[in-house]
């Protein structure tokens, strides 16, 4: 379960009045297991015979995760993005995966559509559909229930460079892949909130629609990395799930609890596009620190593979470093490069479906 | 995706006006794969180096599957029971699970009951959840949307043994495990249809809420069986699948396209509690042939192995010879025992999500 921590310190307790999805996912989900990794990382892991699996899953809902009215093949190729992406943060080569689809009414145009978006995803990436479901959705007074996309991927991971979330430590270099801040703007700009000229607004909607899995860079970075995550909720919330899952013994055998690790980003390091400069300070930081569904690499790593990352490239994204791990808890983001600039006060979220707003 | 035949006979046409569930799904989802089982069995299955999964995926709709207000701990016994029926059919050992949870709100007295019911079961198959995802639904004008609940279940298969849907030859027996009908007139006992004395009802309730997946019966199977499928859409529907995917050809060079093959049921012969007696005929066979939710397993086999197979027991449950397969296209079921009975005329249909009533 994406999110959910498995440390030894246990279930986060709820907020007062709320409760986390993350915090409820942990009190009613989180079992032992003898699997090789459980819930908590981007992917679990299952060894079979010598080989180990990688396998995720994720949901997308009509009203949560795309706007009622979406494009069909936009959905197709997200709906796939998604899982790729965890397959990339735990360096996998992706293998196969099964849709659950529950759709209003089997309308022919929309599955041609749906279906191309996901099948020209599948094959760039060689992973074929071998299952699944399909259902219709329930008629309501209020109409048809929501179009929902369930798909779980499998790929092949190779068990001794694997790191998942939790092998940060202080002094680790974070690095970030491509640009980050796009797909929020993108939300932003289909709500309305703002205008953009039209090559910045089509760059950023396809950010949004279209999101590229960074695969082959995960591939490249196992054994590499210490940690790794998508960002698909924010930066920061994303980054945090690495920090309360490392711990500050280099044996991990003395787990200091959530938290325990924290970390330094340089704000002018952060990589985004130019048409963000002349936006309000307030709405970049949103979109480049807490804006989800970028779906971006977060990676740590040693300082001694500096020159080796920053010279990575896949398939047209490379790495940016961001800042550095440190033993002391929580995050700070300064204004300006490394060595450089204030602390920014920051009154940020990352994106909880279950949390009250 | 279960249900959808992917023989080189092709996609089903679709009905004039209506489009089918399974003939929606082979149209826009049938794609080649080089996984050595694909869409079509009630699991794929994928090799990782000398091992071979099954794995499957199952999803559950408020509104479709289950009623407003169905109770949690049933639920959570359910929607793992689904996927493991599909096990079952494989013969496989179950192994772990993915969940996917779409809710209206974090409820946690339904949370708590819906994973007391999920882990009971899990722990008594050696299941373990592994990841999964989970999701608010939307607020729409006419409430939240549905409660969805996907499953992606994985277990371990010997692939010597595995014979699938495809295996079925004329002259084969066909077994069905446990009895049958339960689950469809406890759907009708709940929607006030019918009434029927309390430990009766009591009974098909608790079919209809909690089925058993024949896990260490479809085990057992292996190796015996020439084709096996769960009856989740009722028998006759499912007994079709195996058929049409089932070819004369011994070697399985000639595949002869779809309803290739026949069978014969044996009314007299087929398992039903005997609180069915009194029920009109028409009920009766509506339940016992095209009740859904039954989770038994159908199965087909060479009668060398009749000995074999009548004194099977696993859990409770063994096997009744039920009918054969033959050469000529089409069910027909007998009035009587093997040999006995005039040919019952019957008008039913298994369930199919997607086709107008």
């Amino acid at each position: 379960m994406d999110g959910a921590p498995t440390d030894p310190a246990g279930p986060l307790p709820a907020a007062a009045g709320t409760l986390g999805e993350f915090a409820l996912i942990a009190r009613y989900f989180t079992r032992p297991t003898a699997e090789r990794q459980g819930i908590g990382d981007d992917c679990a892991l299952i060894d079979v015979g010598d080989s180990t699996l990688a396998i995720s899953s994720d949901m997308l809902l009509e009203g949560v995760h795309f706007l009622p009215g979406a494009d069909p093949h936009a959905l197709g190729h997200k709906a796939l993005a998604v899982n790729l992406s965890d397959l990339a943060a735990a360096g996998a080569q992706p293998r196969c995966f099964l849709l659950d689809l529950a759709l209003p009414r089997a309308d022919e145009s929309w599955l041609a559509a749906f279906s191309r978006g996901l099948f020209e995803l599948a094959a760039r990436h060689g992973c074929t559909l071998v299952g699944g479901d399909t259902t219709r959705t329930p008629q309501g007074a209020g109409g048809a229930g929501p179009i929902t996309i369930a798909i779980t991927i499998l790929g092949s991971v190779d068990r001794a460079s694997y790191r998942g979330r939790a092998g940060a430590r202080p002094g680790d270099d974070i690095w970030v892949s491509g640009q980050l801040g796009e797909a929020a703007l993108g939300l932003a700009l289909r709500r309305g909130e703002l205008t953009l000229p039209p090559a910045a607004r089509a760059a950023c909607l396809e950010r949004m629609d279209r999101p590229q899995a960074r695969v082959a860079l995960g591939r490249a970075l196992a054994g590499r990395a210490s940690a790794m995550i998508d960002v698909s909720d924010g930066l920061l919330g994303d980054l945090a799930h690495i920090l309360e899952r490392s711990y500050r013994a280099d044996d991990g055998s003395a787990p200091l609890g959530r938290g325990a690790l924290g970390a330094t980003l340089f704000w002018a390091q952060l990589p985004r596009a130019g048409f963000f400069d002349p936006l309000p300070p307030a709405l970049q930081q949103r979109c480049v620190l807490a804006g989800g569904d970028d779906y971006e690499l977060a990676v740590t790593a040693p300082p001694q593979w500096r020159a080796e990352l920053a010279a990575l490239r896949c398939e047209g994204a490379g790495l940016t470093r961001i800042g550095r791990v440190e033993a002391a808890p929580g995050i700070r983001v300064h204004a300006g490069h490394e060595g450089a600039g204030a602390e920014l006060a920051l009154a940020l979220q990352s994106f909880d479906h279950f949390r009250s707003s």
